[in-house]
């Protein structure tokens, strides 16, 4: 079997007034989109271009429920119970599916955003209230967590198909965690480093933590960003190191 | 063919920690719920409280867009565009459909809350773009619309079934406008007198203007209001007068 | 010496349409009112009339602000940093002041609420955030803090005058904090009990924790509920039994 | 007397994580800033930083109260009661006045921002409660208003010292309003023909109206726009024609 990668994007992050990211450009780039449905950022104009846009480019759409925090972009933590986070992703997943129902479309996937991923990632009942709400919303829905994580054991436990998400640019604790962004040297900046770790994660399926020890990750789809003024430049880059390597890039519910 | 009207209240309006309007009376006495959805009222939890409660009492459900504007309780004018209002109305109805499906349910009607349920009465532009975005989206979903109103047009154009709202407790213009809110006795508070053009609206499709001209009404539905010391009294005396009346109060997707 | 202490009640916590407590009642019964700012509940036009209710029963007025979530009442931990608690009380601040300036009034006091409360208790960074934007602002206004608490502390390293808040219907732990919400009995419903705790805090400085130990607090203020339907039933028994007591309740700035 | 003119700029706009403007290089050309607090856009970070730049450049400081909108970066006309515009007025210029006293500093004066700009120039209520609601604050603050509008009136009634504003950039009607966005033509484009304006503005006080007709205008402050990738290299040719003209760029507050 060939070996493959999905190239997935945070989108539809614009609210109002304020622009965020190169949506139209970075659509053209990868094979699945998260879209943000309004709590964290986005808004139902924002989703409607979104939508129309990934439907447009063939790209693979994924819900991005997030937190109930514009001012924080949805990355802080808040202290919610898992009821609350059940009805928060019911509820976005819910306006997003509108939004491709009316261009004859179908989510492919959902991944929560921000703190909330980070949160299903290590607390269990938090990865089962939003396990459940994709399950019990269409069980066809792929599942997005971070690889090896709660979130991507309580999907598999509902039974979903679930994709492991890897992240070329962060560095790793020897148990498979994301070093926290607040500990300096979380997030790699050497464009180089982080084109040959990601070749490595999907070919290799290890990445080398921060103490040196090799970690082993499951590659299914890799998160690349769409802001800054490089995005565009580093995700074509990113797109032939993967060519090069003889890693198709495939959206995730392609067989 | 035997005389009916539909009961139809807004609820599910409790935000947070703020609650409003006694919905578990209510529920008991209407045939149909106009379900607020999270932008002029509710939240993600308050909905799927307010959902679960409808289906238990066999009501018809509704999802109530409104305008963006919870400060408002979106009862006030906000300038919005077309296409605005058409997207606000596909995600609020998509985020309510959401947690009706989860309890194997289906959205009956659709009406515009306070402010855009007023815009869409009288502004075209508005009206179509509300009775677009109910067609696109399902159009079995009945649309409710004040009696005689531009809404109730666009919906019929776009090939919506419509159920026309008459207000029994609202003064009346001759051309079977309702009378201004800003305008004293505008809404009127002598419970037999509401009662009785309740009865007469539905018996003789007649309501007294203002200025004593008999004003031609279809009515369909009777919205009643589920806040108020009073409301629930109010409401099994109105269905007395319907049962006395030989008037049947049955839900609007109901045979 | 003459024993005293302060009536506290969190106020002006209804928002737009949403009415919530009784402030007209209980502001005729405390000493010093906690106006809420529009973060957490509370808008402009509610402070406006607040303020004014407060100035007529000549209450100490006293900011309360919160973190910036309506939808949680700003009773949910959100994960910020100092510089950020530090701004939104200086926001929060300055808005109520506005009002409390146009009727020639003076604020009193600055009591956190709810999440940033408990957080300014234990966290010392949110503590120096908090007491640095009160003194930075006005270094007359009184900081109301938890007993013993973090807050306390950092109150008067600022060099503030600080009046130490007691809650005589919450278990206390062996070493003067608060039982968590989240544990069973944390709140105490029987009334006898807890106003013969709140008299026996002020004259003994004294309160039984849950392993029957005595901690000692110091009651400079309490907090009275302004909501439910017994609140000013509640409170003037209180008044009643600090009065028998030979108690005076007074507002923190009185002399 | 020599000619002088005030150069001032909408600032302060971005919102957590939403990056609008360039308010660093633009503080560093114009005389005075108009610092969004919070409704339509800014946040309590954002003002702070605004705040304490202005200050650092010797810019004088404006409070830019907007409608509480910030989907709609309060440009949205929205229904609300002179009381409702006259509290939200005191909030947002009690919230930045406090990031002003923090530094040492005073507010220069205010501006309404948006839509609540273009409703208190019609609209004499809306006008008189910005007014009552700037002079009852403090009534050394300056009132920048649309050069002829209803703003001004309500100023100079309230014994306000007044700032008429001009647009350089904006098609005039006969009578001295301003056309509306929503007609073609209402912004001009060509940098050459709106530098020629400005300076006959300041000059000859007179604006050539879309009918040819010269109508008389009071310049005493002109806005210029702080985003657009050509926002500074404008500003700058604005700058050089107005000294060539000998006209001498000061705020409003300098003698």
């Amino acid at each position: 079997m060939s070996m493959r990668i999905d190239l997935n994007s945070d989108l539809g992050e614009s609210f109002g007034n304020y622009v965020f990211g190169n949506d139209e450009g970075i659509l053209e780039l990868v094979s699945s989109a998260n879209i943000a449905c309004g709590y964290h950022a986005g808004d139902h104009n924002v989703m409607q271009r979104t939508v129309n846009l990934a439907v447009q480019n063939g790209v693979g759409i994924g819900a991005h429920p997030g937190l109930p925090d514009l001012a924080g972009f949805g990355r802080r933590y808040i202290e919610v119970d898992p009821e609350d986070v059940y009805n928060m992703v019911v509820y976005q997943i819910g306006a997003l599916r509108a939004f491709v129902d009316l261009k004859g479309a179908h989510i492919q996937h959902v991944k929560p955003h921000g703190a909330l991923f980070n949160m299903a990632a290590k607390d269990r009942a938090v990865a089962d209230a939003v396990a459940r709400a994709v399950s019990d919303l269409d069980p066809s829905f792929i599942l997005f967590g971070l690889a090896g994580s709660e979130l991507v054991k309580a999907g598999k436990e509902q039974g979903l198909n679930v994709a492991e998400e890897v992240f070329a640019d962060r560095a790793y604790q020897a148990d498979g965690s994301l070093t926290s962004r607040t500990i300096a040297g979380a997030v790699l900046h050497d464009e180089n480093v982080v084109i040959e770790r990601a070749v490595r994660m999907v070919r290799e399926g290890k990445v080398e933590a921060v103490d040196g020890t090799l970690v082993p990750v499951q590659a299914d789809t890799i998160c690349v960003h769409g802001d800054g003024a490089q995005a565009l430049v580093f995700v074509k880059q990113l797109q032939e190191a993967f060519t090069q390597a003889g890693i198709e890039i495939k959206r995730v519910s392609d067989k």
